[in-house]
């Protein structure tokens, strides 16, 4: 049997070498013989709360091991498995007699996933494939052989005489349960005949390091145990059976992977400062207090977003004062001096809350969210801003305010922000009374008056999703628009140079938060534009401030001056290539 | 009985004075008799017939009456009335048998409408109020009464002894159909207990031009027949048996409003032009071909935006190349060489159109629309483009393009014009082959870059609905957040002043088609601006006609420098209103 090459969707970055492991999921053989109608509903019950608990466990430790937003997903699912348009036609199939829970457990989900499958979107696609998951984990529950994760491992075990110390997992698709507790000391990476760039299993493998492809049909069906694999992530290129020249290229390629990995660690110790002495202040975003450690691993110089909504998702009730105190003291503490930007609620647009029980919005992007919502629940918004105040007492905290358009709105959080000062001054409970204010420039007419802004406040944060979204009037979730989302787009740089002007000619710090604060063709730009900090997800921080420390403060004005001339984002794109690459 | 006075919402400007008609729907009398299942769904078939005669004829009389933008609603029920959502329960409960046509349908719709009216927000009450009004046209059919207006019309004209030549109809709520047949030389004025300033009855009492007041509530249950009554629309004050003095004082209001009227109307006839002798261009935004003669008659000197989308609503099959022709040739050909801007295709956001068959979105407003969906139905915007080229023979055509966002979806239209161009050239066609060429700015990256676009295009057209709506991230239809959308945000007027700056930087016309360009407040300021010309509903044409005419352009420039000054919405109003009472 001779070479195949087949070119996927490139979803996690490196190169893996290692023999195959195929994952094929058994098709349960599914028992018809149904006790009674209230057995059945009694077996019913016992899985859904194994369900649940095992959803807990993985939920706590994939945020532990991977971070809040990998394991969000599992929170959704733990809330399918509670929700009654899922459970309900399953108790009432079983009441009815006749089909015992296996069935009807499969029997409904599939039915509930092809809706979904049949709606157009990719986000619909996600929900069908979560609510198999869900099914999946329902049906080995109830076959006894606990979590479904605990049976595939142990026929990953079972598997580990074809290749003793790697292994390359082949797989139709991977579900998040699956993908999150790969055990990345024995997986080396892995290749799916499904899936694309944005979906859990990609982001999953991100997170986790190792190398993947994605979407790489029905070529890996001529995988077979055993067989010898090549994934370039990277480039998104699998081979099987390489020749002994490709095989000696790609590991010379793992080889240099490797290598690069281990010496980008080292920029860990080191400042972040260009060739020509600019410092620039280089931060993480978390969304959960446990999210410390990574980024002090990787020499994070403080938390330029800590987003609190973990704080209310996937629960019945409010968090209180005490409850918020205690998760921002804890970064603050964690973060041992070093600043800490704490962001006001940022709920609504694509983030719901059950629990605020908010009206569904035509154009939620464009709605009642974030600030908008916070000023007029007055209770809601002074508990947070007195916890963040107390924590404040703790470290280097700072406050900043979610999607301000205007110089009343600005005005309005502050006057609440004063009240909530007094009730701590008058009950001698101790805070930092020269916290630092600040507000997310991401709604266009913040950015266009952000002059206004900059005399009022400590500091400015451009929130560039929302903006360039705004800006361009095009939501970045929409598939059919993708091509208009450009962060590139003169009219942002052009908003991105008019913040920052206003900023320093007001003598104000100016940073970054969004995900262009990443990309590594943005931060040389960024850079010359006089940006001075950037905040980005903690696995990018090593090579920001690699890159940074390569720069020229001076060269990259010239540049930023000539990207501004320039009338589209391919153009801006090409020049930023053409001059990173000298 | 003494006199009540309430304070209701202004729906309509203006006083009337007169005798009150109080129009109370009755309940109407179902017999339970039931004659057979066929004979039952026979009779309802026939009834929906009936209803959909009815409603065509309504839909024409309101077009050519009131305009498309009030007709829209009568196709709206057309839909509802073959819609199987509604149609298909009816007939199931028919086909059962025990039930006759006229329960079937109060059961039906009644369900129905009590859903939507459970749901939040003002769009699904206002579809609720669209499935009573289509049960009740239902209903008088089957009662073999002819359509609900002439049963309605009927019981006022029995009634117009108390009140020989005028009455004010004071009812519950007035559904559209009511409304759109009024009988203005006999009803002056309505008062209702319900509804909001942008319901369609409000709209369409605009549209006629008599006074109303909406949200009145309770109180006009003290109302009877043959009561005397004064509507102030213009401040939402309804008094019921007022006293010799108030009656008196609205006497000679309703006479200071009717001599203006009259005086207004002499502007048809002049320019519009500056006291100091600055020329502005004063068009009318149009829907429908037919409303040309409205826009000739109050003088308008050309159509500013002549909207494309009626000629793709509610149909099952796309106007081809020679039905469009048509339609742009007999306004080019009506306007008389008077200059016509035609908008391509902009569908998709608020503005659903079922023949495309598109996706739903998360946020239809930063989606897939006007421009961005054109651009990929090559064959479809290619036949909009020659329909549109082959009008421009027969008058002073322009095309415009709607919701441009980057200078390469510019580029990307100029190309399918050329090839359309090309095209008809081949075929021998005549067309102007110098056809003036401009786009909408209505996206903040556009305002932004407006520079870049005044180089390409002959001119500029600023929709300040949507650039208002984009900058303050604020869907204009979300009740919760009304407040948000601000035409005089600083951040709006800097925008336009950038736009405007840069179209004359490089020789080009810059106009205003958005509702802020009818604005009485907004006009001075615009004109000081610099903006060349405005486009706006004829019914507003003669008062801005006046307004420019009692302006300087000089003090107007001052006036707009020292408002660009200002730090939000509230102060550039409070000045623009202490300059214009001087």
């Amino acid at each position: 049997m001779g070479t195949v090459r087949v070119k996927g969707i490139g979803a996690s970055a490196g190169v893996a070498i290692a023999r195959a492991q195929v994952w094929k999921k058994q098709v349960q053989k599914i028992g018809q013989e149904v006790k009674s109608p209230e057995e059945e509903l009694a077996r019913f019950k016992t899985a859904c709360e194994q369900g649940l608990s095992g959803l807990a466990t993985l939920y706590e430790q994939t945020r532990k091991r991977l971070g809040q937003k990998e394991a969000d997903i599992f929170q959704a699912h733990m809330m399918l498995l509670q929700d009654p348009e899922l459970i309900g036609p399953i108790e009432m199939l079983l009441a009815a007699g006749n089909i015992n829970a296996e069935a009807a457990v499969q029997q409904v989900t599939g039915e509930l996933a092809s809706l979904f499958a049949s709606l157009d979107g990719e986000y619909m696609r996600e929900r069908a494939a979560d609510i198999r998951d869900v099914g999946q984990r329902l049906l080995f529950c109830l076959q006894g052989t606990g979590t479904v994760w605990g049976n595939l491992q142990g026929s990953a075990r079972e598997e580990k005489k074809t290749a003793p110390d790697s292994l390359i997992v082949v797989a139709h698709d991977l579900s998040p349960s699956d993908t999150a507790q790969l055990d990345t000391g024995l997986i080396k990476g892995f290749a799916t005949q499904i899936g694309g760039g944005t979906s859990h299993s990609a982001i999953m493998a991100r997170a986790l390091g190792i190398p993947a492809i994605v979407g790489l049909g029905r070529a890996l069906e001529q995988v077979e145990d055993g067989d010898l694999i090549v994934l370039d992530g990277t480039e998104g290129l699998f081979c099987l059976r390489p020749d002994e020249k490709e095989l000696a290229f790609y590991e010379q390629k793992r080889a240099d992977w490797l290598r690069e990995k281990t010496r980008q660690a080292r920029w860990a110790e080191l400042p972040t400062v260009t060739r020509d002495g600019h410092r620039i202040e280089l931060g993480a975003n978390i969304g959960h207090p446990d999210e410390c450690q990574a980024v002090l691993r990787v020499g994070g110089e403080g938390i330029g977003l800590f987003r609190s909504e973990f704080l209310f998702m996937n629960r019945d009730s409010m968090p209180d004062e005490e409850e918020q105190f205690q998760a921002y003291r804890q970064v603050a503490h964690d973060m041992n001096g070093k600043p800490v930007v704490i962001r006001t609620l940022d709920i609504g647009g694509d983030k719901e809350l059950p629990l605020l029980n908010l009206q569904k919005e035509l154009n939620p992007f464009l709605g009642y969210r974030a600030i908008r919502l916070c000023l007029d629940r007055e209770e809601m918004f002074l508990t947070q801003l007195r916890a963040i105040l107390r924590a404040s007492h703790y470290g280097s905290v700072k406050l900043m305010y979610p999607m301000i358009a205007t110089l009343e709105e600005w005005r309005a959080a502050n006057r609440f922000l004063a009240e909530a000062k007094s009730t701590l001054t008058r009950a001698g409970i101790p805070f930092d009374p020269a916290i630092q204010v600040g507000l997310m420039i991401e709604v266009p007419a913040a950015a266009l008056v952000s002059d206004l802004f900059a005399r009022e406040a400590d500091f400015l944060s451009i929130g560039t999703n929302d903006l360039i979204q705004y800006t361009l009037a095009c939501d970045r979730m929409n598939e059919q628009i993708s091509g208009l989302y450009q962060p590139f787009h003169p009219a942002v740089l052009r908003l991105i140079q008019l913040v920052i002007e206003a900023a320093h000619r007001h003598d104000r710090r100016v940073s970054m938060c969004g995900e262009m604060a990443a990309d590594p063709l943005a931060i040389p730009l960024l850079v010359g534009m006089g940006l001075d900090g950037f905040s980005m997800n903690a696995s990018s921080v090593l090579a920001a401030r690699e890159l940074i420390n390569q720069l020229s403060f001076n060269e990259m004005k010239d540049l930023a001056e000539a990207a501004l001339q320039l009338e589209g984002q391919e153009q801006v794109k090409a020049l930023l290539l053409e001059r990173t690459r000298n």
